[in-house]
Formats: C-alpha cells, sequence, structure tokens
C-alpha cells in the first residue's frame, strides 16, 4: 500500500474513486476508506497512527463543509497530507476549500481544485515519483497522452470546423 | 469549573479573554487553555474526555483560518460547543466562520460572529441558567442594564445634539 | 413543552421539521410555530414573552434571507436560541447566515449551518442534557450509533470495493 | 419633524449625523435617536408605533453586523424606510447589507450603499418631495450644484494638468 | 401616471410584472417600459427627461449584471428611483445588487432585494402613501391581510401538525 | 486571418463560437483552435508566436477554473488579448474572472463578462475598426439594430401589455 | 489626440494618472477629464459623441462602486472603451469590478484589474499599435525592458541571497 | 538541490524567505528565483525544463493576483508544484487562491494558505521525507518541538492567568 485515500461520508464516494481509478491505472497500490473527522475520530486517529505500518506514504483527504478530515489527519502525521475539498450543495465548496487550505503554520495540507478527486490522485503519484522512477517514467507518457489528445481535439477542429465540431460532440 | 474556554493559539487569547470577563462577572467558574487541534492533537483529546470529571459542562472554542477546534472537541462530546471564529488577516474571518459553522449533520457547534467571544460567554451562560437559577437571575439584570446604557446613551443625545455629543465622545 | 421551534415561513418547514424529528426520536417535548420577526412582530413579540409560562427552556428559529427572527427573539429572552439559517434562492443563504451570526456584543444567536435543522434539535439536547441526564444518556447512543453507521458503510466498502459500492448505491 | 433618523449604537453617531446634515441643509425637521432591535426592543416598538403622530413621514435607520433595526421597524410602519448598511470591520459591511437589503416579499427596506448616510438623507428628501414641491426646487438645485462642482474640477483639471492638480490637492 | 417602471430586457419582464400586479391591486397607474441603459441611452435620457411631464413621481427599475439602468435614471431624475437587481446566472445577483446599491454621494437609488420586484412596487406605494391619503389606508389593509395569512397558516400547522401539513402542501 | 480564438478544452467551444459567429457576421477572417496553457504550454507558446506572420492582429482567449490561457498569451505577444472568463459549475466562473482580469502590471488582458464570448468578438472589431474604417461602419449599423429591437420590442409591450407579451413570448 | 481619459471622481487622479503616464512615456496624445455618469450625465454624453471629432480612438474610464462610467460611454460609441475598477474603501473594489465587467451582450467593456490604470494604458497602446507600428515597435522594447528589469533584479537575489537582497530593499 | 523556489517579483521575497529558512533548518539545499509567467514566461520555460539536471525534486511557487506561475511550472514538469498565493491588496489574496487552486483535470498544484510560504517549505519537506528518512527524523523532532511550545504557552498560561499573560505578551 502506498496510498491512503480516505473520506467524510460515502456521498464523497462517487468523486473520490476518481483517484483511486488514477492509481489503478499507474499501478499503485492504494486503500480507501469512509471515515469521518467529527462522527468517528478515534477511528482517524488509530489509521493515520497505523498506516506508517501498513506502508502508506500518502495521504489522500476529501470533505465537504467544516472540512476537517485533512487537517485532523496532517496533524497526526509527518507523511504529505492531500486535500480535496468537496462540493457543497449551498456553498459550492467554497466553504470546503476554506476549511482546507487555510491551514495554520507548521501543518499543511496540499489542497486541490473543489471536486479535483483525479488531480489529488495525479499529485500523489508525482510525490511518490520522486522515490520510485517507474512511476516518473509513466507520469512523462500521461503528460504527453493528455497533449496528444487536446492536439487531435484540435486537429479535428480544424477538419470539421467549429459547427460540425460540436454537433459531432452533441450526437456522442 | 463549568466552562471549558480553549484557543487554538495564545495569539487569540486577547479576544478570547473577553469570555473569560464575562463569566467573571457573574461568578462562574471557568479553566482557559491554549491547545491546537493541528499541533497537540492528543492534548485536545485528553482534555476533551477527561473536562466531564472536572465538572465542565460548556465549552467555549475559538480559532481562525482553518478553525478545526470548535468542531475537534464537538466531535469528542456530548456537551454543547461554542465556537468563535477569529478575525484572519488576510480573510477577515469568513474562513474561520465558514470552517466552524458549516458542521456535518450529528455533531452540531453553536457559532458565534466573527471576534464574539463576549457573546460566547454570554450564550454559556445562557445555556448554564437553564439548570442554575441564579444565573438566570443575573442574565435578566444585564439586559436590563444593556437597555438603561443605550437609552442613557440616546438621552445624552437628545440633551446634547450629535454635533456636542460627537465631540464629547472624542475627547473621552 | 421545552423546545420552541419557530420559522419565518411556512416555505421553510420541510426544513425546519428535521429539528422536530429528532426532539421527537428522543422524546422532548416540542412546539412548532409559524411567525414572521416582519409579517407578524407583535406574535412573535407575544410568543416569546409567554414561552417561559409554557416551559420553554431553548427556542430555535429559522428564517432566510435578511434572516431577523432568530436574533428578534433572542432580544426579548435569556434562554438559549439557536439561529438556522435558511438557504435562499439568490445567495445560497450566505445572507442567511451573516444576517443570523453576525449579531451584535450581549444578544448572542447559536448559529448552526445553512439548512443544519437536524443540528439544530441536537444542539438544544446537548443544551438540556445539562439539567437532564436521561437526555445526556441518548445523546451518547445517538454518537455511539452514528460511529456504528460510518463503521458499517467502510466495512462495506472495504467487503465490496468502491466500484460494486458504487453501483450498490445507485440501486437502492 | 418629517424624518426619524435612528441607529443601532452611537459609534454609528459620526457616520448617520451625515443624513441629519444634509436634512439640515435643506431645513427639514428630524429627530435622531439611538435605539437597539436587540437590546432595546420595546423601545424600537414604541418609537414606530408613535411616530406617526409626531408627523414623522419617513424612517433613515442605521445598523451593522446582523443589521436588523431597519427590518424591524418596517416591519411595524407603512412609511417607507431607509435602511444604511454601516461598514463593520470583519467584513466590511457585507453582512450589514445583506442583512437590510434581502428582506421578504410584503415588508421592504429601501437600502443604500454601505456608510451611504447622506444619500440616505437625499433620498428621504426625493420622497418628501412629491408632498413638499419647496424641497423638489431645493433638489434641482443640488443637482445642479453637484455638476457645477464636478464641472469646475474638470476645469481645473484643464488648466492645471494632472501633475500639478494633484500636488494642489495634496497641499490642501 | 404614478409610476413609471422600466427594465433592461424584456427577459426581466416577469420578475419586474410583480411590481406591476401589486401597483394594479392598489388602483395606482403606471407605465411600464423596455429599455437598456446600454443598447438604447438616449431613449433612458428623454424617457426620464419626459416622465414628470406625464405624471411620474416614483421609477422603479430592474437591470442584470453590470445593472445601470436605475443609476442612470438617477442621474436624471430628482424623484425617487427604486433599483430592482435582477438574478443573474453566472453570479447569481451579487453583480446586480453592487452594481446597483453601491450609487456614489449624491445620487442615491432605493434598492430593494435581489428579484424583489413586488417589494419594489410595495415600496413605491409606501413613497406615493405620504402624499395621497387613501394609498396609506390600503397599505394598511395590506399589512393586516399578511398578519392574517401567516396567523392562518400557523393555525393550520397547529391543528394538522406538521406531517399533515407538509403533505397537504405537496398535494396542492 | 485577422483574429485568433483560443480556448483551453472543446467543453469551452459552444461558449467560444458565439465569437466566431459574431465575427462571421461581419466578414472578419478568424482562425479558432483549442491549445491549453496547462496541458500544451508549447503549443501555445509556438502558436502565439507564429501568429503575427498569419495576420492575427488580435486575440481571443477563454478559459475557466484557473484560467492562464488568456495571460499566457499576453506574456507572449504585444497584440491586444481579450479575455473570456468560462463560467464553472462549482465557482460559477467567479474563480475564472479573477484569474483573468487581476494581471500584474506590465500585461494586461482585456477582460469581458464571464461566458462573455459574444462580446469579445464585438471588443475584436471594435479594436480593428480602428484600422479598418468598413468594420466601423458594420459596428454603426449593428448599434443601430440593436436599438431598434429594443425599441420595438417596448412597442410591442406597450400595445399588447405585460400579460399579453409574458404569454406571447412563452409560446414561442 | 488619440486617448480620452476619464474618471468619475478627482479622487480617482492619482490612479488613472498612471495611464496618463504610461502614454506619455510612448508619446501618444491623449486628454483627461473628470466627469460623472451620475453627477454630469449630459457632459459624459456631450464628451463622448464629440470624441470622435478630436481623434479619440480609445476611452479608458475609471470608476469606483456603482462604476457606471465606462458602461455608459460603451453605450454611446462604437470605438474600444478599456474599464479600470477601482479600488473602494468598504468592497474594496469587487463592486467596482463587478459593476464594470458584467456588461450585457451587445456592448462590451475590456476590463483590467482593480486600480489597473497602468495596465489599461498600455492596453489602450496595444489597441492603437495595429494601425500605429511606431507604437508596435515601442511595446517591444517595453516588454523587453521589463523582462531585463526583472531578469536583473533575479541576478541581483542570486548574488547577494535572499537575506541581503530583503535589507537592501528597506534601505532604499 | 533539491527545491526550487520561484515567485513572480521581488515584492514577495519576504513571503517567500519564510519558505528558505524552513529548508537551511532542515539542512536541504535550495535555490531560490524572481521570475514571471508574464514578464519573462521564456526564463520559465527554460528554467523549469533545466531543473531536474541540477537535481530540483520539488518545486514551490508564489504568486499573486492572476497567479498562473505555479500553474505554468506544474504544466512544463511532472514534480511537485507547491503554490503558495500571495496576499493582495485589493482582494487579498483571494484572487490568487482561486488563481492556483482551481487547475484543470491532469495538472495539480499543491496549494497552501494565502501567505503561508512556510507551510509550502514544510510540505516540500515532507514530500522529500519519503525518500531521505533523515528528512522523516527532523519532521517528528519539528512536529514534537511545536507540541512542547504549545505546552509551555498553555502552562504559562496556568500559572500567570491570563491577565498577566496578556501584559507579559505586551511588554515583550
Amino acid at each position: 500500500m502506498r496510498v491512503g485515500i480516505v473520506m467524510g461520508s460515502d456521498s464523497d464516494l462517487e468523486i473520490m474513486s476518481e483517484a483511486a481509478k488514477v492509481l489503478e491505472e499507474f499501478g499503485v497500490d492504494y486503500e480507501i476508506h469512509v471515515m469521518s473527522a467529527h462522527r468517528t475520530p478515534e477511528k482517524v486517529f488509530d489509521y493515520t497512527k497505523t498506516a506508517e505500518e501498513r506502508g502508506i506514504e500518502v495521504f489522500i483527504a476529501g470533505a465537504g463543509g467544516a472540512a476537517h478530515l485533512p487537517g485532523v489527519i496532517a496533524a497526526l502525521t509527518t507523511f504529505p497530507v492531500i486535500g480535496v475539498p468537496i462540493k457543497t450543495s449551498s456553498l459550492n465548496g467554497l466553504d470546503s476549500l476554506l476549511s482546507i487550505v487555510q491551514m495554520p503554520s507548521g501543518i499543511p495540507v496540499a489542497t486541490v481544485a473543489i471536486n479535483g478527486s483525479k488531480n489529488a490522485g495525479l499529485l500523489a503519484l508525482q510525490i511518490l515519483s520522486i522515490k520510485y522512477p517507474e512511476i516518473k517514467q509513466k507520469l512523462k507518457e500521461f503528460k504527453d497522452k493528455m497533449k496528444e489528445e487536446v492536439t487531435s481535439k484540435d486537429e479535428k477542429l480544424q477538419s470539421l470546423g467549429y459547427k460540425n465540431y460540436l454537433s459531432s460532440v452533441k450526437k456522442s
């Protein structure tokens, strides 16, 4: 196990599973848990403290509203903690973002965009790639693939024109 | 001890001491501590768990930025927890407010205004007054005194006129 | 009657009924009223002034927009007043939140999250539990039950994996 | 008396006196009071209810934070109520603005800019001018005078150039 | 004609017609126009300048986004101008609100809530009621009717209980 | 080619095509590309550097979230760059707006409204019209046509009344 | 005259003079005026309508709060209008920014950063450079000079180290 | 060299030097540069591309306003990039924060708090500690030291009482 993915509620699972998917694509082991800084504080405590034994080297924690889970984990470990602010129904995730990113001096949380779970997975991979050269190679291929996708979309736009492009997108 | 006042940093002490002052005025015992949900998580854990034995019935917790202290205490107790969002230098306390008030279902924090530490003390007194009738009586007197203060200011305004009132205020 | 639930409009009833439900679960008497600080100010006046005779010890007041109801009740009583900011169509409840939480010194309102009516009910129970030990016991059981629910969701996630978990959630 | 100026605290008096000054310039009678929707609710009640007998036809109410005073007065009268959101130390008056302007259907408050007390006075004069033609004439002269002031500033700018203009302003 | 209702776009007509409806209910003459401060500036100029001749005594102007129409009219008249911030698709009307309410010293706009067109109509009636006593009487009846509506809703809630009330509302 | 339209993702194409449409209406040549400041930085570099040779005189760049594309192009050219903030799902485009408009001294981006792609096209035409008088003439006709459309809508409103107008709009 | 700089108040002159300075540096003629969309609407009307005769090809308009001046000018011309949101005391210029940038379809305003007057001057120069090649050459030199300044600062940082750099900056 | 610290302007150096200081404390090599994504884009390009050869494994990039530097570097490398939003004079760093954190899918930036440069240094150390065990050990000691500092402050508060504590802080 290299990455520990945790979230405050199973309603965050659909978003947070994007981090799991990108780790799977890269062949990196992870574990994924539902636990709440507020409803199961002892479990968060125990989980973080025992993670090192299981080989966890990076944490990804997603939470919404008064989103304390990433900060609570960061308080308990010296491993990097990536925070994913989950979009909320009333304040659209601005509350989650500020609750996660505005950490006090001494306890950083590496915050990504609202609902940016896939990027949290990629950031975990970038962090691990410093130690594991095989991940570094795959990240370069991933970056090349992204470039090709954008380039091929632009080529399609040049050949079809924007009107046909838009109608082709709507059909699919 | 009836009320436990805690804050994340001693830089919050000047604001948070207003809660202590109002409790002193009412003759209600309190304790006041600096402890951090992020820097001393175990201490917050222990403190909250042992508070009941010392007779604490209400918590007042102040914190700024990604302000997790009130929520972490609320996770560990069934006593009421009052949260005081501390004004911050960059976002003026909007981050503190949202980090404290937007708690998930099941774990409420009774949030007061940004820097509203005096009101946190009064809310603690209102809560205690349900059980302790002598506090209820003092709260009524406090409310009457507030009324008289506003009324006497208005009487002064009527007798002086606004120009003299303003210059009398500036002198003092 | 222990708790007085009031709201500014019957359009808030669906949200505010969650406070009533949690009080029912705990077997605590409450009354629930529609009254408006702006459309029926005299009624709010009379209601608050007579509540004490009926045994009300905590108020829960929900309102949206320029949400004055919790503050107006707090002005008229020395009992604790819990404010529930109702989500609004244009500003998503940020207006309600600021109108309720930013009370002036001397008149606190214990504010919960936007649409956080269930938490308002729980906070009322926490407040009453100081005086009524039977509520305290039930709050501990409630907290244990929340823990078990999160734990059993995590166990289900571990046994099913996230893909099956997500599809099982979508089916139900 | 034609206009009733009220404010929630004497700390608002410096701002609110600008409304008084403009009414004086126009020779329109007014009264000016400190009273609080939260600290002296009964006084607000009595004041508003008796204002009609004293000839008050427009109210100007200034308040900050959870700014309920204009709305509470509007609830008690059918005369126009002008609300002045007072700038606050933490949220700069955004809280005051939303607490005053976002009134529910049926109870309007005519809201002006944050700290816009002078404009509140002018709006009161515009409202009164419908009934009192002598005010209408003075408003036209006021508007002409404003035009002349801007025009003479521009003429000064044309004759001095911006560098000299700026240094002449700094000297004075 | 007593009231001039204008709006920047016919997409605002559904909202702005609520002001017209309340004026009709009170039997007060009005005119209603689509004109844009940006697309038809000369028409706004001419319209405002000739309004006095047609007997217009109060303007109601609704606009969204960079909402300049109320301010432009206010620049051209000494009659009261009521501004209605229209809700926008991206910023929900916060842009409209700030563009209307934050007017500079000398040129007030009486701003109501986002989409608060009905309240704009009522505010116009309150303003006119100073001069026309028959409107004053109707405003008192309107206020009484609002009270009765809230009161009868509360009576229904008391007799049905909240569960039956909610299901009766959903049926209708 | 006169105008280069670029966007960070093909998901922005529907919005950005409005700029293309208005340029087509005016008979002004343009090219339209998908390229990303983050996924294809070299392409943005090359594209901007070679644009001058192809006759591009104005750039229109649309992007959402941490919207860097307009600023990155502005860093690489001395031609005017028009930025279109794309509405985002979580923060509604406020993030895009601030990321585009708040450029540092020395590198301006001419920012239009959120999703204001049509206005970006018109601004490009206004800029080109300084050099190309035939565009200036067409802009005047465009402005006149806008006036006529608003005027004819108002005439329709006067003849139908608002109730019939609204039902006629709903039918179509 | 090539550029018309206007501002709503002489209190904006210090900020707006930065646009004048950059135009002077480039040897481009400009005129600079104080006129208000609200206090002198007719003057804004006349000024904009006669600007073309004086050779004005680009407008720069600065305003604060409910900042209507850039939009009102844009309504009256087909030349490009650059808007400068002036920082305000209560809302820090967020009101000015939204009032200027969120223009309706058909009437763009090219908005720069809050207080971004220098960039407004540069944007005007970029726009004029399409027609006047001598400006284009100077813009390239300006861009090179900016590069050199940043590069020489970095060289100084490398030679001094950050501690000495910081103390050297504080001395000067 | 392990860490590359870059910033958009030397005005950010005082804040950004806190990252350098914490790296020095831990004995980790770093380089620190001023370069601008907008004024020196080619230098940012070259710098990032050559960093790997110099052994850089983590980037820390600080920028304010439309803060593109962290994202531009992230576009050019597969190493982790930590973004520090610098507080701005008008929008207090909310613009910087959103410009840095809201990155599109595929290109994460690990964002810390506004002006959170010290935490950026600590996050870089946490990232490096996965590969370099000696850093891990020092991070644990750092965490213990933080705990002791908070604990000793609390002990001082218990022995002095809050009044003496506050006056002792003011003296020093």
